[in-house]
């Protein structure tokens, strides 16, 4: 092997141990780590933060990578380590011009931001946050700043950040199609008076048979419960330490257990991703693919797959076994109809697959004015209120299921929202193309998801973070990111099931 | 501030960080991790060990704390200073010796050693175990034989660093005078023909409900959930990262509910230590007292408190209302008598408080026939039978309940084993100090525990690791260390209990 490689790859594992301990750290702190826990554990996450920083920013680091990208070198390199290098170099690239010291304090404030939040959702208490989500922004703005082009704007940047190639340009022309092709659509629904009967899934289910379920569906999808955990925090989502550690978190609320059932479906759906990915980029800067890729895979399991009537064929009689009192007397087509009714809603996580990229397209709209500078924190919970009323002509009756809803900013999560709508155009993309080759419904039908799972883990999952969501979607389905494939998919679900 | 010991606070805070990292990943190891994770985290474990190793056991942490202890620097510093700087030295003395690499493999060993331990109870083969067993008694004789003084024996040393002063001289003293005490009690006991009825409590008690009363207890006593954490392990055990943040576990049977009882007042009582350490002490050398000051305060909340008549008359009442069927017909009389029911067993974890430290004394007996050499892995389970046989009249009927029931060995807890029987004796020995001071009883029939908090924490658990044994019972009870009066103790409690 090189030996400037083998250079290289020391410091890659030194800096696997620092964010193995890192995201477990994080993980702790989001599931079970007691309230007063961070007035210290914050001092070791700063701690370990600087020195992974140290370690992977540094001239001697610099040399190396561009040592490494000379084609005397370059060349003899195994195909995976050639990934591992160009990603290291571009992340290195974005790191560099950052200074130590504000990483350590910004990952300290993160650690502490997320109680915060959870405390200031819990009681409705905006003002005990806003604070904090000021720092947030203002750290966000500074990062952006010191390694952006300079005629690029600062949510360009980030959104780049998020999702290769994508910028606010692309994004206002990918929302303004979706809005054109989905509003008609949603008022047409609410035009018709025929709303669907979900009442039957609005009463108590309990909690721990509703547990016990999710645990199933994520076995049903492929979730390894061998290298993979299911645990609970507020909001749910997923976290990968490596491939033989991969977690889920899901919330579970009495009466309203499709929440949870999609969640695991969604989380399972991301998990997989994890599980898949090459040995040969665990714990490296390779292994992680876009917040889009993330959720073209999170959202295909849960919506394309997960909301389809062939989805439920194989698992429908053990629900009902699970929850006789509330089922018995509901048939899978009453069932399969109600998991996609669509509703105005406030919250994001439990909308309907129509309707959610509004809530979508809302917070993108509110980041891209935060980062243009014309709207402050202090106005931050009328601007979404006013949004809602505007989009979706409903408006919160408080903060905590408006702007204090979701967890993403307590954590710097910006420009990851609009990965969720460009997520859920790449699966009805990834969909099409996989409907040539086999027959979904069928094997949907025998509760055989194998196929599906080995074509994605084939075509995506295995290369982590080594293609871009364009780099994939070119070589899968012959051409780049192609949002009609989405507006088409809805148009043919919601009119076929609301008859219009 | 001194400059010099402005650079050690540097090195102690970067440590802290590894260990807090360290701990957390031992944590979720114990509790939750999936079945396959060790086979990269362990990687990492290894990795941090050795950052640690490096960072503090080094030419210029030498020097620095040479120089620290020169009396012009020395007295310039703080009284917490000092301790930091003593017990710095010591641990600084006692690492320097092994080799990094021996450090690194032996973390990655014992990092994956518990999940094979685990495996090879529930599976009852010791076989799949005892290659790594013998691999962790290797590295433990090695790492000795590097640091110990030269007429000084191998298990000598080992138990020197579990309890500062103690030597298999005292200890064979201490056993054979506890011998000599409780062997005749426990004879007359079983003799005696008339034993206690504790069959109501054999019957099936719902297992949610054992945790929510665990919960209850723990507060009872005075742990913390603002900074504390309950959770499940195969094994109780207490880890604290720092004075925010100290987690206990507990293992629930359904058959035996006062086995999760008093292991959530043990682990409690290990708890309440680590909560009042001072703060000056976090995350320092300082921060951790011995085994057996540890096991005096977790055993006294379990023993002398914990199965006193008084401790439960605020409780009992509640307890029966948790479980009406199984106990509305007990009284507390009857109760008390059933939770301190003398009776050889096997199982250490289950074994009431008088043949308690036989089991000790079977462990201690075994582990210095280890490090004498005197018996291989192989020969372990029959020793391990022929010594329940010998002592308690009983034998197990497989590995599971013999051999492999404790998980110490498997994290290389060698030497520990002695400190549970040392703990009674001290608990004993300050039970006899705070009566001359309170009314025990009269605290504990109102539930007022605070007092006897206040009293341990002012008197033992501020001082971190600080103050060794003797230091501290020479300061709070005006004598060192001293074990007849645990021998009075069990004498006349059980003399009561059984009338004879």
């Amino acid at each position: 092997m090189s030996q400037k490689y083998q250079q290289l790859e020391c410091i890659i594992k030194k800096d696997f141990a620092y964010n193995v301990a890192l995201s477990m750290l994080n993980w702790d702190n989001s599931t079970l780590a007691p309230p007063r826990s961070m007035e210290l554990t914050a001092d070791a996450i700063g701690l370990l933060s600087m020195e992974s920083y140290h370690l992977t920013v540094n001239p001697q680091v610099e040399q190396l990578l561009e040592d490494l990208q000379q084609p005397e070198e370059y060349n003899s390199l195994m195909p995976h380590q050639k990934n591992i290098v160009k990603k290291m170099y571009k992340s290195f690239r974005d790191m560099k011009k950052i200074p130590a010291d504000e990483i350590q304090q910004y990952s300290q404030l993160c650690a502490i931001a997320g109680g915060i939040w959870e405390n200031a959702k819990i009681n409705n208490d905006y003002a005990s946050y806003k604070d904090t989500l000021s720092q947030i922004i203002e750290y966000q703005k500074r990062f952006a700043t010191y390694s952006k082009a300079e005629s690029q704007s600062i949510y360009d940047y980030i959104l780049d950040m998020n999702e290769e190639g994508f910028t606010c340009e692309i994004l206002d022309a990918f929302f303004d199609k979706l809005r054109k092709g989905i509003v008609p659509l949603i008022k047409k629904i609410n035009e018709n008076g025929q709303q669907i009967d979900d009442s039957f899934l609005k009463v108590p289910f309990d909690l721990e048979k509703q547990k016990q379920f999710c645990r199933l569906l994520a076995k049903h999808i492929g979730f390894d419960f061998d290298r993979g955990v299911m645990a609970e925090s507020a909001h749910p989502f997923t976290m990968s330490f490596h491939n033989r550690d991969v977690r889920i978190t899901n919330h579970y609320y009495e009466e309203d257990p499709t929440s949870s059932f999609f969640s695991a479906i969604h989380e399972g759906g991301h998990a997989l991703y994890e599980f898949d990915i090459d040995d040969c980029y665990n714990g490296t800067a390779a292994s992680s693919p876009s917040m889009g890729a993330h959720e073209s895979q999170s959202r295909l399991y849960e919506n394309n797959l997960g909301r389809s009537k062939a989805f439920w064929e194989p698992l429908y009689e053990t629900l009902v076994s699970y929850f006789p009192a509330q089922l018995k007397d509901v048939s899978l087509d009453t069932f399969h109809r109600a998991i996609n009714k669509s509703q105005p809603s406030l919250i994001r996580t439990q909308a309907d697959e129509l309707t959610y990229s509004l809530h979508v397209m809302i917070r993108y709209e509110i980041e891209r004015e935060i980062f243009q500078g014309t709207v402050s924190v202090d106005e931050l919970p009328a601007l979404w209120n006013q949004k809602y009323e505007e989009y979706l002509g409903i408006c919160p009756k408080n903060d905590s299921e408006g702007i204090l809803q979701d967890s993403h900013w307590s954590f710097g999560g910006f420009g990851y929202f609009p990965s969720y709508a460009i997520g859920s155009a790449i699966a009805a993309q990834l969909m099409h193309t996989m409907k040539k080759e086999m027959d979904i419904d069928r094997l949907l039908q025998t509760g055989n998801l194998e196929p599906i799972h080995q074509f994605l883990q084939e075509h995506i999952h295995q290369y982590g973070g080594t293609k871009t969501v364009n780099e994939f979607l070119l070589d899968t389905t012959g051409e780049g990111f192609e949002p009609n494939y989405y507006i088409e998919y809805l148009t043919q679900k919601y009119s076929c099931l609301y008859n219009i």
